[in-house]
């Protein structure tokens, strides 16, 4: 069968993957994707043969998952979180289009702002923006473009990669855009590692999360202007008359 | 046990709900819900106690779960998608802060943007904003004032809540507005029924968009700048170097 599934894991533990995730992997014959997350799921691979690149090695394995399913294999291609949201479908999906004989499928699965946002509370249980800080493949003038727009039209804003070694003073500067349009005390959190060992959460204000270190695992959330605590949750409100 | 469980359920079929969630289910004492979205579950919900609520009940769906709560039981509040994306964690969270005895949890689930963004390809592997079109809770001034800043900032776009008998124009003035900044043939996809039998999905261009006909169970998606259609499915690239 020569089928790529592109299968979105989720934050990395089992009890957060979707069923139809579950199946499709045990169903496939070989497994690609990046080597940590790969460990994450080792008890549903089993001894399946699999395939394991490093981090920003997007496109080789996407086009050794090709090779493979060329010669008659059902290619599983994990990505954590869900495969459309910063992960591997819309690159496996594009190289598949010069191979219309195989078969192929996207599988969503749970991505950071939900599951980041489940532990903080209902922080994006209104209209929001997803906004990735990482200026790696995207112009850093795009980017603050982006995070100015959604913060003057007050929406409730997730980021993505907010920051790395490379770019330690990101989220600082993406806070003073922020602040230009909302207060200082606009309710933010922070998770960190969600659903892992040390896995935490954090709520701040919007000036305490313009100085505070963020790494890859970290994903941030910013409230819109009615944007409250409540119970120690985030609440993004919807409007509801109580 | 004294206890809420705010589960989002995905789109509606088994295999797109989280184990997290099916595992809630079966452990809760009572569901509560609306009704149509517990008909999809009843598998699942078996001979438990079950409170039904219609459409807009959802301030007594929650009044109710949090006095079941109160007597002592353990109850599992269903919402379709992702509880904490326009779902009923907010609501749920808020009223819970006048009853520190009652512990609960957030447990997420794919949502329409997900669920309806695998069926089309990957439409969201960029930044992108969730807007919805509803103007029950939220003064159309300010949705019309996110499309803009969305459309303007380049974003991808996801519009929940597209259309209903009352709203049957809303479409055409989000696609005008952002026909403002984005050209007539930018790549646009809507998905109806995601999970149900009479599922479908449909590729069209933002000029084409504005004549559609939509009702609560579409969602619409506006591609950036950069979306194309690829091998029959949508994809916004992220940047990759082929």
């Amino acid at each position: 069968m020569k089928k790529i599934s592109i299968i979105g894991i989720g934050p990395g533990g089992y009890e957060d993957m979707t069923i139809r995730a579950v199946r499709a992997i045990k169903e496939c014959d070989v497994i690609a994707g990046y080597t940590l997350y790969l460990s994450l799921i080792m008890d549903l691979i089993g001894d399946k043969e699999t395939v394991c690149t490093q981090m920003r090695g997007e496109v080789e394995r996407c086009r050794r998952a090709l090779a493979l399913a060329e010669s008659g294999k059902h290619v599983g291609l994990i990505s954590s979180g869900d495969a459309g949201i910063y992960g591997m479908a819309g690159l496996m999906l594009t190289l598949l289009a010069d191979h219309p004989d195989i078969d192929s499928e996207v599988i969503p699965g749970v991505s950071a702002c939900q599951s980041g946002g489940a532990l903080l509370g209902a922080p994006l249980s209104h209209d929001f923006a997803v906004i990735s800080l990482s200026d790696l493949l995207t112009p850093i003038e795009l980017i603050e473009k982006r995070l100015s727009a959604a913060a003057e039209a007050d929406l409730a804003i997730v980021l993505y990669n907010p920051g790395s070694h490379k770019r330690s003073d990101y989220l600082k500067k993406a806070c003073d855009i922020i602040l230009g349009y909302r207060s200082a005390d606009t309710v933010c959190g922070l998770t960190r590692n969600i659903s892992r060992d040390d896995q935490s959460h954090q709520i701040v204000s919007l000036s305490e999360l313009r100085e505070m270190t963020v790494d890859m695992t970290t994903t941030v959330f910013i409230g819109n202007s009615q944007t409250t605590v409540t119970g120690g949750h985030i609440v993004t409100p919807r409007g509801y008359r109580l």
